[in-house]
């Protein structure tokens, strides 16, 4: 087991860094001061930052620390009121925003979402090397997983299994994801024809799940001869997130079941090849060519219902920016960490591709999940 | 592993009770229609309800389901629309519910949050019921606790191997909560002083965590003589959740740590006695002089930072209403399902007490977590 602890020495460097950031952009906006998150850090366009706690937070002498019991004692603890105060309203809720407008009546209050997703879309070299951490550990527990499958065993058993290996090797567990749109436990892990079953949530592939009280993944499919078994399993291992696919079968599977997961790694490979300045949208409509020109259209992203989108950005949620779908504005940029999953649905096997995490660098990608890539037997 | 299917024949007859429950609450509030959760489940105060999905949901052909792909859509789909429209404002975020406000001009939107809090408070039978089955699961995982421990784990390693008798048994893992105060991964393993690391969570018991990502529970701390393990993981076998608390100990503890579980064990026995009609408040009271009694308090709920209740509503979510704390209003009904958790921490020694769920009932509570109450020896 190795749980590290991740806050470096620079880490008072990284949160200045993080505040100039912020700083500037609310100067630009004519923006006085923020609310980063639920809880209370209040970061002013000058450049200063305090934070308002119920409870301790771990650096809790420093000056710009205060203990309050409710926001209405914010204002008694600021130098003056801020004029237009940016919130993110993407998360705060209704009721909350309206005890805030209470709080600061003179304020007008702005929606900092936006920008929020767009300094959050580019990571910092220090969160870059807590994503390649994070990929080491993801891609070690991944290299363990065929020595837990034994024969007989349902998607359930090899899951919780799978569950186990990543936790010994130091996930959190937690899945973080913004909004209301997805949940899942630990990971999803498909198999045979419960791939093909829809979800309601926004995930590239589905699964019936159990039963109606977690509709997504595994459903007690048995694990049997000609079957794939897709895992996608939770990669927080220290708050910041990877995201890798691998597939796995057990004995013979079908030619097209081969062909779409070989189009699956070129389709990785060749996006690797792209960098900053790309369009989002130029390299889904690559991988839909490519797919096209495989004849594999019919099964990519789903096969009863289909996805629409082949990757995302992520980073300490799942659902970050820039998002790599049809209609997408985003253009890549330097620092940019995407999740690129084209993966296929074939009837009667099961799913196969795979799914790399990048950061995004000048002129290709780097590729920070490195488990084999292949379609692996299993038993 | 058992994971029976929790979708009675019954179900029809519980929708349709819960839809007149709230579309009686609704005309009794002069509120044409209600929204009740993310997603679109659109109920009328003269009991109509219609689903707008965007995606499939399991009962796709029935004639009051609506596939759209934007709310934008809804309007058209309406036989007329709402003057008077309820939203849970406490969840709904500003920018779901300004896109909400342009779909709906003319309607004035309504808080339903408080009428949607108290109807969830009361579980139906049939929700007593899958508590009770999700209960007796708890047990059961609870039981072989003792079978998986091993001299010089640590908490993390302990953690592990019950996350994966709790997913063997049928565990869905996942805690939902509702809001920005908590989140958690599968349960609270607390050992040694740990206990006594606060948390900025709203648990009951804190715990260091492993590091700043996710402050809260185990840190790695060995499991050692003369120290307690206090487990509180997750109940949630069908989309409802149990909650229940039990505390181990390696060789002998001090005396004063087995006698706060003990009294833990006592309030519990005491609170059970009191049915429907009982402040919550009270409640607390009498615990509270209970503890001062036997001489506790300064370990009570914590010591080096308290929490503010022993108790709170569940179901669904892990809080909900009612609240046993010095200050709620709430008075107990027949059909609340409330989790009682009167806990200590010792210094030196760790967190001691137990945490049960009981179904309120006329004149008494109903335990539905029944595993062994008293301080178990490892090893």
């Amino acid at each position: 087991m190795n749980h590290t602890s991740f806050i470096p020495a620079s880490w008072d460097v990284e949160i200045q860094s993080r505040v100039t950031t912020i700083s500037a952009l609310l100067a630009n906006n004519g923006v006085d001061a923020i609310r980063v998150f639920a809880g209370f850090t209040y970061i002013t366009a000058s450049g200063e930052v305090m934070y308002f706690v119920r409870r301790p937070i771990g650096f809790d002498d420093a000056p710009y620390v205060h203990y309050i019991r409710k926001p209405e004692m914010i204002p008694a603890l600021l130098p003056e009121c801020p004029k237009r105060l940016a919130l993110k309203l993407d998360v705060t809720t209704v009721s909350e925003y309206r005890r805030l407008q209470n709080v600061f009546p003179e304020a007008e209050i702005v929606d900092s979402s936006a920008m929020m997703r767009a300094v959050r879309s580019v990571k910092s070299p220090f969160e870059q090397e807590l994503l390649k951490v994070c990929g080491k550990h993801h891609e070690a527990a991944y290299r363990a997983i065929p020595s837990v499958f034994r024969p007989g065993m349902t998607d359930l058993q090899f899951q919780i299994e799978i569950e186990r290996l990543l936790r010994q090797e130091g996930c959190l567990g937690l899945f973080r994801v913004q909004g209301g749109s997805m949940e899942l436990f630990m990971g999803n892990i498909l198999v045979g024809d419960n791939a093909d079953s829809p979800t309601p949530y926004d995930f590239a592939m589905g699964g019936a799940g159990v039963d109606a009280s977690l509709p997504v993944g595994a459903s007690g499919e048995l694990i049997a001869e000609g079957k794939t078994v897709m895992v996608d399993a939770c990669g927080n291992f220290n708050g910041y997130m990877t995201d890798q696919t691998r597939c796995f079968c057990l004995g013979a599977v079908s030619d097209i079941a081969q062909k779409a997961h070989r189009v699956s790694i070129d389709i990785n490979h060749r996006i690797a090849q792209f960098g900053e300045g790309t369009p989002a949208k130029a390299l889904y409509e690559m991988a839909c060519a490519m797919v096209e020109e495989n004849g594999l259209l019919d099964y990519f992203m789903g096969y009863s219902q289909k996805a629409g989108f082949i990757g995302h950005g992520l980073g300490i949620e799942i659902n970050e920016a820039p998002v790599l779908a049809p209609r997408s504005k985003d253009v890549l940029q330097a620092g940019n960490v995407v999740a690129v999953e084209p993966k296929f649905v074939i009837p009667g096997v099961g799913a196969v591709g795979i799914e790399n995490t990048y950061i995004v660098r000048q002129n290709h990608m780097e590729c920070i999940t490195n488990a084999p890539e292949e379609l692996l037997q299993l038993g």
